[in-house]
């Protein structure tokens, strides 16, 4: 693993001075390597998909390891598009000549060398290959073990890309050891590792937070809640936390606590209530909740801290504003909160007040996403309050550096 | 300690929408306190200072832990000045309207409860609540036991300037015990501090990284270093480098090492030299430079690693730009690198490769400071790569979060 470092620490050191013509050429010939070896990949994929039969891993994560000539398609399209994309990197800001007449600017630069530490879906191999080859990073990749073999595979591709652009193979090392420590030793290299990005499961997550020395960028929950006020519109209210929920229940933005103002609340539920129970919603409440909905169960503290990322919904009437930002401060996981007002005094004090990394005002929460902020694409959602923050796109994967010209100005 | 951060936690909400008006008004009654209830501040720190001359403290040190008339007068006008600065919260960026009509933004806000660790400058006390209240945090400090009673006395006048402007008086709070397991807790207690800032030698710096589960804003070293193109003016770089090591040994921006192009080594080599030599400081040189320069000691390894924070400095006579830059990219702490040259390409692709956290052209490395950058002031410099860089001001206490808008938009 010392090696890899090392290979990546020195890799980057070119990558950080790269051309864009450079980075997005090399993810146009990895796009064209992924149809030319189609074949090889195929058959390491087969490999993988025969020992994780063997081994009795579940249809769903079978379908997310395979490499169907869909999901290739889906990966090569996906490389264009992120070769399409404007470079950050290199761009100043906050420019100001100072009265000695020195200039001072940041210049946006790449973090240097990133960890992804992910479960056995291969097209992330190659989705946060390119995310990070096009803002300049050096990557080491460790994906799951039923998945090396693939990952393998994808890597020799993705060297085939980097060595027709001219630049270092080494950018992008994927780890070729199904050895547990590996993970272990990537986590604590500070020498090597500027930043680690884990992509699955809550247990991943807590694992690698207890254990790591390199900054990760991640989130751990996503406790999402809607507040619809007094003044809401309530047919928009009905809209959006049906959406909020329902839009898909595993991602990370779905709403999974309701909270309705008191005075709304008999006009808002019984309605809403339904509809939810109709598409086959599970619904737990307050005791006034449960007044209006009989088919709610009761809701314990349990149920308020809970990320279901299914279809249960917890819900819960509060008596005012203040009541509902002080639930969502106890219990949110700071990922993305949503109010339903027409009145602007409180969407303005919702959003200004509540501390997470997105604050909605008539927007169902599962908007949380790269694409849909306008992003472009997207390594992963932080809750981190340092650095980037809610969806990390490009500009997440970089930082600033000053630079600062004279002409033999000095100080004192 | 878990009842400081609770309370911090708490009183970091209601800072959170505080307005500049009541936070600037904090700032003024705390100047005013300052004065008003000088003849205390002053009793408590004759304590300290008892103890601190009974346990034979060095003349240095008693110096820093010195309340003097100045020393208040001092602290007071940098509160006038912070209150004045503008407030970087609340601000938006970014802003734009996405297809399907709703407004993406980004909010700056503070970061939420900042610890403060330092050694025995009570100044900074006052100095580091003031810049984490302008920019909306709340604030846990911990000074050097040797100030314990000058710092508690502070806390009494912070109390009431915060009080004064209806602003919760847990916003700042002095840790009043001089426990040593308190840091520990405060470097651990990540539900409650979310980042932690500490001044002080490289000593306490490197304890605090080796056991923080908080994040660190932090530099551990200034290994500075100018380099002498082959293209420079040589008056200008004798001038720039004899500034960037003698405007003051002990600050982090120093020059440590002098790099210097085999074709101007004979030229600006011996006149510089004998101004260092004048000037007290002693030279460490490679082979090449000992052969202009016999005042010289030879240089080891040691040397170039160094940050002697005195009148040292190690020279190196290098083959080209390729040289120099792989010299700092082998010994860089990261801090401040500067190049002194006349041709644009060369100054542009120092600024581009150089990885550090400032990159200088024809500038002594000693401007490494938030003032000289225009920052108004500096919580201190950070050579991380996540978040803040360089010298950290008042918008590096903060974050973003994103604000979303609509009318009802659904997701797919």
């Amino acid at each position: 693993m010392l090696t890899l470092g090392r290979n990546a620490r020195q890799a980057s050191r070119v990558m950080m001075g790269a051309t864009d013509q450079a980075k997005s050429a090399a993810l146009r010939a990895m796009a064209q390597a992924l149809q030319d070896r189609r074949a090889a990949l195929q058959a390491a994929n087969r490999a993988d998909l025969e020992t994780a039969r063997a081994n009795g891993l579940e249809a769903a994560l079978l379908d997310r390891l395979t490499l169907s000539d869909k999901a290739l398609d889906t990966m090569a399209a996906g490389l264009a598009q992120i070769a399409a994309m404007p470079d950050p990197v290199g761009s100043l800001s906050n420019s100001s000549l100072r009265p000695n007449g020195m200039r001072v600017a940041q210049m946006r630069v790449p973090l240097g060398v990133i960890g992804i530490i992910y479960e056995s879906r291969p097209n992330v191999t190659i989705d946060a290959a390119a995310l990070c080859l096009k803002s300049g990073n050096a990557t080491i990749l460790r994906g799951g073990k039923e998945a090396l073999q693939s990952n393998v595979a994808l890597g020799a591709v993705v060297r085939e890309g980097l060595l027709a652009a001219g630049l270092p193979e080494t950018a992008v090392q994927v780890v070729d050891t199904p050895d547990r420590d590996a993970v272990g030793h990537l986590i604590t290299m500070t020498d090597y590792i500027d930043v680690i990005v884990p992509r699955g499961g809550k247990g991943l997550i807590q694992r690698l937070s207890a254990q790591a020395r390199v900054p990760l960028i991640k989130h751990l929950d996503g406790n999402c809640h809607v507040y619809v006020d007094a003044d809401a519109d309530l047919e928009k209210a009905h809209r959006v936390a049906f959406n909020a929920k329902t839009y898909r229940y595993g991602v990370c933005g779905a709403m999974e606590t309701l909270l309705v103002h008191q005075d709304v609340a008999a006009s808002l539920l019984p309605g809403l209530g339904q509809a939810f129970t109709d598409h086959g919603v599970t619904l737990r409440g307050c005791e006034r909740t449960r007044l209006l909905l009989r088919q709610a169960e009761p809701a314990t503290d349990e149920d308020w801290g809970s990320e279901y990322l299914g279809p249960v919904l917890a819900v819960r009437v509060v008596d005012s504003l203040e009541q509902a930002m002080d639930h969502i401060a106890r219990w949110s996981s700071g990922h993305t909160e949503s109010i339903v007002t027409e009145k602007l005094g409180t969407a303005r004090r919702f959003q200004r007040e509540v501390d997470a990394s997105s604050v909605y005002v008539n927007l169902p929460t599962c908007f949380a996403d790269g694409y849909e902020y306008g992003l472009g694409a997207e390594i992963g959602i932080s809750t981190n309050r340092l650095h980037a923050r809610g969806p990390v796109g490009l500009e997440g994967l970089t930082t600033y550096k000053w630079v600062l010209e004279g002409d033999g100005q000095l100080r004192g």
